[in-house]
């Protein structure tokens, strides 16, 4: 293979190429392959030194998990918010485990955390407009960034996440924790052994009634009124304002993650257009005008977000991918994945599927039955430890990736390439929408690099 | 109601201002309102004097209804394929009937049976392709046309079906039997009474394995083979070539029809524009070389039709309807169905739903009690006459609300602006395809009327 097209090996090749940066101050060498701890020298590791920005929910969530492991020793946090470093810090004590140096000194105290210790890692789970600034400082730290979810509010953000790795050599990982889903593993297991013969169509969605979590009364996280913005509490404090001013898929990537394993992207395949159309806007203010009032300052917001927003996304090998934004409305939870090639079909809202010549024609049989069979190593090996993480066990194992890869130094499976591409729908369906459904091309964040590239996700025994 | 926009007395208006009929010569008249027949005049009644063009499997489907049905009287057919005259013949007799009079001398013997038969009533059933010439033949004679379903090849033939309507006052009741599926009158009651809130997004899908219908041995209508056209039987004639040839939503109907009647399109509502995008074109082939070998000369064709074609429709209301056309593939059959509004979601493909503030918030919970209670009157009032017909009852309520309003004379509740409406789909898809998934206005067939119009359909206790 082609040095420079090696997702490993380029990093040194572009950096190299790169004036601004010597390869020896960004740590690039053959070594970023060689495990960090291996079988046998583990009682000789050293703990990885974590730090976290924005100890949220969220990022409490992860906290959960990392606090479990032995191999990790959370050192510093940056939050703004005086409650969010306490509950921490009762975390913390609540697992036997150091209370971490605090950063609270306004919004920019997070790097006085990068300047000031001596960090491994560190998780970034702020608010969504903070990621890209903060990812991109932590990057050029040379400190390997995990990186929370979301959508970006331009295309410039993504490229400057995927030139800022390019520069530095600092690998980022995306933590799109549904990739682990575990009937979503089991499905990448039976789409590689090739019993949905060649993909055509997947769907996924992000069907999620977000009504209280979007607004609240200020003293609680979900629900018991309708404020937001400054007087609501947690996320509501600054994620409800994306759906006052924007409309588009504003939270694209737990349903794309998964398809983008499945369909092999950046690696063999990439996203080449999508269009976007939105129905009107009315759960948000039906909502408000019901549990507040119509009187309620809030009754005469106009809602940009349209109510479902759906994407189409085409790839470079001719699969397609329909993709939901559903958050305003009184539903089921649902991700809606399906997964359909020339050999069978898989949906998750009835939990099941047609293989051709294995189950009965032209019916749906129950997949409980191949979930099982096909059940991936990862979580036949690990499930033991993941009960009990957050979403079903997956947080459990998008940490346990980050951890190790982290540890190892190595290229992360969820990459800068796929959380920019990720991000990317978000400004992408924007700009569809307001252009009457048109269709928008997917920058390739790549450079063409997707054509050489093979796929890595889900392939090893230990992460 | 401005006269001119009344649906059932603005065609008088308008063929009095066309020159070139007399508005006696089609037998315009307030009569057109009153009833073929009533309560107090059933014995006096006469029958229904029917003529059907294409007596192939759905025409012969359509005639088993017709033939136990008291009301009518089958006067003569017309199809090219002596076997389907024979067969129609025999169904016929079968149910103690008179043998109709036939025409099968080529394509056009239609002709002379609409020229020498006295008839009230023709249904057409030929291939897609002789839709809309016949039904704008039979039109023109005043014949109450009922149009079996199909997409157009052309916007020009949806305009010359309203056109010729508009002419001649001509009434066409388009048979698109789903819209009187059970599950889908009842939801239909239930978007009525508010259930679901404002209506916001729908789906429907014509997602059917017809690979044994695209192909078969010439010597059944189903499997056994991989021929289409000349060496191909039934459907494989005439319909596989639209596989071959073309790329995009190619069977609309049966999806569109019911979302149409939730959405009251063309009275008070529209659509407004869609964009449509392709999966890659693999399953036919597929099909191909697995059941007639790589050597069949069938499996050099290279076939047009991607084997998910996807389009989403935007309304003038603000509403979005998102239709799959899925044909190619091993699957079960599904025709997809969501309705989702403001108060709450239901889905036919796990039979399920949620009401806000009546079933339990975040969850699914079976649909059946509701479908149950809301059961549409219809349903209740004919179901025992339904029993057996085919689709699962649904061709019993079609032929019935089509023979009912033909001995009434009265406008079809599945008109002609709907068959335009829903035909012009396939025309439109294509071309937004074919410009990568471009967005394209839908022309309005009613020329402004839709926002006077109101809905009429599932309305009356009779049909």
């Amino acid at each position: 293979m082609n040095k420079l097209f090696d997702r490993r090996k380029f990093i040194k090749s572009s950096a190299l190429a790169g004036a601004s940066l010597a390869a020896s101050s960004i740590g690039l060498s053959e070594s970023i392959l060689k495990p960090f701890t291996s079988e046998n020298d583990k009682t000789k590791a050293k703990l990885l030194r974590v730090g976290m920005i924005g100890t949220g929910l969220r990022g409490r969530s992860l906290l959960g998990v990392l606090l479990k492991r032995e191999d990790c020793e959370l050192i510093a946090i940056a939050d703004p918010d005086p409650a969010a470093v306490e509950a921490t810090n009762k975390l913390c004590q609540d697992h036997g485990k150091k209370i971490p140096v605090s950063y609270s000194n306004g919004n920019y105290d997070y790097q006085n955390l990068l300047n000031k210790e001596k960090l491994d890692t560190v998780i970034i789970a702020s608010p969504w407009e903070w990621h890209t600034q903060q990812a991109i400082e932590v990057m050029k730290k040379g400190i390997y960034t995990g990186l929370e979810v979301c959508g970006a509010f331009s295309l410039d953000e993504c490229w400057r996440l995927v030139n800022t790795f390019e520069e530095t050599g600092t690998h980022l990982f995306f933590l799109e924790n549904v990739c682990y889903r575990r009937d979503v593993l089991a499905i990448l297991r039976m789409v590689r052994e090739g019993m949905f013969g060649e993909l055509i169509h997947l769907e996924g969605g992000y069907q999620h009634d977000l009504r209280e979590v979007k607004f609240n009364n200020g003293k609680q996280p979900y629900g018991g009124g309708v404020e937001f913005g400054e007087k609501g509490m947690s996320e509501a404090r600054w994620r409800t304002k994306n759906s006052l001013c924007r409309n588009g898929d504003l939270y694209p990537t737990h349903d794309t993650g998964p398809c983008m394993k499945w369909l092999d992207i950046n690696r063999g395949n990439r996203f080449t257009h999508l269009v976007s159309m939105s129905s009107k806007s009315k759960g948000l203010h039906e909502y408000i005008v019901k549990n507040g009032g119509s009187d309620h300052p809030n009754a005469k917001l106009e809602w940009k977000l349209g109510d479902v927003v759906t994407t189409l996304i085409q790839t470079s090998r001719g699969e397609k991918v329909l993709l939901s934004h559903d958050t305003n409305l009184p539903r089921p939870y649902s991700l809606g994945f399906r997964v359909q090639g020339t050999k069978g079909i898989w949906m998750d809202v009835n939990e099941s599927l047609l293989l051709e010549g294995i189950t009965k024609p032209h019916e749906w049989t129950p997949a409980k039955d191949f979930l099982e069979k096909y059940d991936h190593p990862l979580w036949k090996k690990f499930e033991h430890k993941a009960i009990g993480a957050g979403h079903g066990g997956m947080d459990y194992f998008v940490v346990h990736a980050f951890v190790e890869s982290a540890k190892r130094k190595q290229a992360a499976v969820i990459d800068v390439y796929d959380a920019a591409t990720m991000m990317s729908i978000t400004p992408l369906s924007e700009q569809s929408i307001s252009f009457g459904s048109a269709p928008v091309p997917f920058p390739d964040f790549t450079r063409g690099k997707w054509m050489n590239w093979k796929p890595d996700f889900g392939m090893g025994e230990d992460f």
